[in-house]
């Protein structure tokens, strides 16, 4: 697949794990089907947004009907591969990576954390939310024993490019970075990088149109 | 303005504070113009993407030359109303509270975050990362005494809905929704719903298509 394939689909690939939201609450009603309307309605798009996006599924909703809901479930975590589980460390204990371990989405997801690691040595032989954590300097063996797929960073800025270093030469090929940073990998690491701004950059444009100008 | 609209840009404000970092980069390494190519470059996109994304700042490239520093710099943040402070406060001081009052890029981005407010007893009356931290009786009065303008909820999801509620009440018109509930609010009141999955979803694709189908 080409690069630009792959840019133009990102919207539609974040979009999905809302879509799956919607479409699991309808099956918790006890629904069989649901309509792009519906999803559109619940999530306030355009129905052609969501009967477009849907489209990479391969699921074909039927006229007057919808899409068959366990289906399209299946066929959207298949999609995004969480029709499997991924094992994952934190990288930095501290509050934000404290947080991310006690996200319920993630671990109904499929994202099962397995080890913490801190330089501060009064959290290293504790555990975070049942996780335990330990001393950066043992990252590398416990990557390979317990065969760990990806990263989450959530170091302070300041040594955030040293430890994505100490993860990718522990053999991590995919990195979920909460940091500001901009890291530098080579080319066979995938990075997801995570930006808060982004969604303030939302809200300040929703607070322009909605409450004007010289707000 | 029509709501389909400002959906349709809604990828495009998300991208302008990448933007705004590559750009404010370049004008600290002194340089007077930067091209589209090069800040596409920059952030693996396509030139084209770049140049119809900045295009609603109304800032025009000069062909071979490029954008101007410091007008495109001042376009963006005029456009998001970076130009100008926000006052917020965090309900919930938690460790993702916690995290979000530490978080610099907001407030260089203008996030003024004026005070926390938890449940816990045993928080109320300290201070997080420098903010106060008042019980939630003391909303109402806080949000008025400090002409607060935006409300990051953080509080575990249980407490979600019941809380913003408590917000909305207060007179805050802007919620920055970081809980997973799809809160219900008055049609007055704008929600920006972060959504970690999205990033996993990201992330999951990229593996996908880095490390094949059988991995």
């Amino acid at each position: 697949m080409k690069n630009s394939n792959k840019l133009a689909s990102m919207p539609t690939i974040k979009r999905l794990p809302s879509y799956l939201h919607v479409i699991e609450a309808a099956e918790k009603e006890g629904k069989e089907y649901i309509s792009g309307t519906v999803i559109a309605d619940e999530l306030e798009l355009e129905p052609i947004q969501v009967r477009k996006d849907l489209a990479v599924t391969g699921i074909v909703g039927k006229p007057r009907i919808g899409f068959p809901v366990r289906d399209l479930i299946n066929a959207i975590n298949q999609f995004l591969r969480w029709d499997r589980e991924h094992q994952a460390v934190v990288v930095g204990a501290g509050h934000l990576g404290t947080a991310l371990i006690g996200y319920e989405e993630l671990a109904h997801r499929g994202v099962r954390i397995r080890a913490a690691f801190d330089l501060d040595q009064q959290k290293v032989g504790k555990t975070v939310n049942g996780v335990p954590v330990y001393s950066l300097g043992q990252l590398s063996d416990k990557i390979q024993e317990l065969n760990i797929d990806i990263a989450i960073l959530s170091v302070p800025t300041s040594h955030a490019q040293a430890v994505a270093d100490m993860i990718v030469k522990a053999g991590i090929r995919a990195i979920w970075n909460f940091t500001t940073v901009k890291l530098k990998v080579p080319s066979n690491v995938v990075v997801q990088k995570e930006d808060m701004s982004s969604g303030y950059a939302m809200l300040s444009v929703k607070m322009k149109h909605a409450f004007g100008e010289h707000d």
